[in-house]
């Protein structure tokens, strides 16, 4: 019934597989991001007059842009720290890694509707959302790699999961937090994540050599 | 005539970028499914009243994007436990497995003419066929490999075989089988696949250790 | 004046990375081609009645995504057998490459080209013209490789660079020539790549062993 | 405070995945840019008389992806160079590689710019602006990993350093310099860049052996 962790000396790189097939994604999704800025329709015998503020009018589109870039970014860093001493896999961590990708490659969608109607709030609410679900995947497979030590190279010390486990809670119930902010300020919301983001690096940054 | 494999100590790396081209492929075919949700277009003073409903009526894609995910990790998750004893290859291996690319790099289109006319039948019978194309080219692939130990680190238990050759011609077959069940109710077709992917999770699962 | 090859212990994995940016243009080169097949925008309540048709209409479309999927996996599999004895590299090398890559990211263009009006001449000579310009860039790389056998983990026999070379002049030389073709039958220039490539497979195979 | 380098074994191994992150968002941006030469709009019976003189209407987007598959090929090329000595890493070189990243996505957008307005002024300001932002991250990993020799498998001569470090503030500086030329030419802007291009590719071939 229970999945057993290769255990052969080629699981090593069949891990290197999975992560592979994950970096695709990862830069996949962050390069298709710029689809999503387009170039305005402007006639010809207008665009020098006008161009300068069509420009300046897609700052929505740059915003998102940014936002999604470093959030993806802060995924790949994470899902790295994970899988770093990860040295072997099982069912279920494809699983969840598979899971977690699928919130990765959605990435897109909320962002061009943030792009598209950054001023309402349920676009708002839809990002908050995907992000606090893709981290609660990236936590749930930290939560099961770490408490089967199988299928760690050596195992980690328990301070260090309880730190991460806790800042890997914390971070998706911000998110959700914000929706509810966002039916005051949609302002305010988007705020909140940009001053997560530069605290959790803070943090991070203290609590580790790496 | 017949095509003899390659023996070279750098056989695995070669191997290495088959596999590499594949995932490369598979990433950026579940990335570009994203693309097929649109963001719905809406006057400006009518998106507060509007887009919930909008992005509600979007249900069709959101299922084609799971369910086309699904698929092709699941493809994955087979074409990476075909590959892993692989240690040489042949020119018939390449091209069965560009074969079954060009069907994983296809996925978009057929999931996007299900997000689109998923209540008819013919879009269905189109998803339904592609997928079982893909499901035998596998098991082409499977054969092949198993066929030629000299292909293989080390030889596979002739009931494992066994095994996955049934699987991988009961699942296109029922994938075949759903076409005419669309006939009488798409609905009824779209849940057989549901069905039958979790039916197949459960079995190998029960079947494997891995 | 003249570059001087790589020879650190390094070297390998170097060429490493150079294989794995052109497979990532591989991989998405041949999974764009299915965005150029886009879903027919019918009436709904015209779905049942039209949608067959239209379908079916597609077809340059379908010939259009094999074509290009097959010639990108034949340039796949000519730059793998090219770079497999490659262990070090210098700038040409890495000049000729970006040239050659340049030209495979480009293909989904003529495509889409051939795809929309594949029935008049320009699209089909702008398609040979490309296929044959690409061929020319693996051909300067595979001539380049050879002539420098600092570049390669061992020299190659004379006879089979020389049959190589002449295989990568005589089958660029076929689609310049269909392009003389293309002005007489649009169709039957397109038929000459389909022989060309299948004859090219049997000789391959006749001569190599791999 | 300060972020310690790893040491571990497999220190080399985790750079690998910064690499392969970084060579997956280098091939999809080359790639991508081929999106934006679109298949020009013709009724059919005009497409015969027509599609010469549309086909060559595009040169703009031609010359554009031309140049930015140049740029983001030496863009690569740098990377390349650069990372190919580190051999472990930190938090604020994974920083420094996400923002430069960050540039190398956009290239599409100011490319896509620069086909559809390339004889105006902000566009070509604009793309000017994309690379040397771009040159500037690459010059500020350079300078972080050499002036860390932690970082490095062994430390760098001084003279390299310096004469990498004022080549990499030079070019951006001219790209610069290239938005002021903008003001009176467009096109003298965008020769600029090709002259500096070829000038900083003799430059380098002379200085080095690779």
């Amino acid at each position: 019934m229970s999945a057993t962790a290769q255990s052969s000396p080629d699981a090593g790189r069949d891990r290197d597989r999975i992560v592979n097939l994950s970096d695709g994604v990862f830069a996949i999704a962050i390069t298709l991001l710029v689809l999503d800025i387009r170039v305005p329709d402007i006639p010809e015998n207008l665009v020098a007059g006008k161009l300068p503020e069509e420009l300046l009018s897609l700052w929505p589109r740059y915003l998102g842009y940014f936002l999604s870039f470093v959030s993806i970014s802060v995924f790949w860093m994470i899902h790295h720290s994970i899988f770093r001493p990860i040295r072997t896999y099982d069912r279920n961590l494809l699983y969840l890694n598979f899971l977690f990708l699928m919130v990765v490659a959605f990435v897109p969608f909320p962002t061009a509707l943030l792009g598209e109607y950054g001023n309402h709030q349920l676009p708002v609410a839809v990002y908050a959302a995907t992000l606090a679900v893709g981290r609660l995947f990236l936590t749930a497979i930290y939560w099961y790699s770490t408490r089967n030590d199988r299928l760690l190279a050596e195992s980690r010390a328990p301070a260090t999961v309880r730190f991460f486990l806790v800042r890997g809670v914390t971070i998706p119930a911000i998110f959700l937090l914000s929706i509810g902010v966002s039916f005051f300020s949609v302002g305010a919301a988007i705020w909140t994540w940009f001053i997560m983001i530069a605290i959790d690096a803070i943090v991070v940054r203290r609590r580790l050599a790496y």
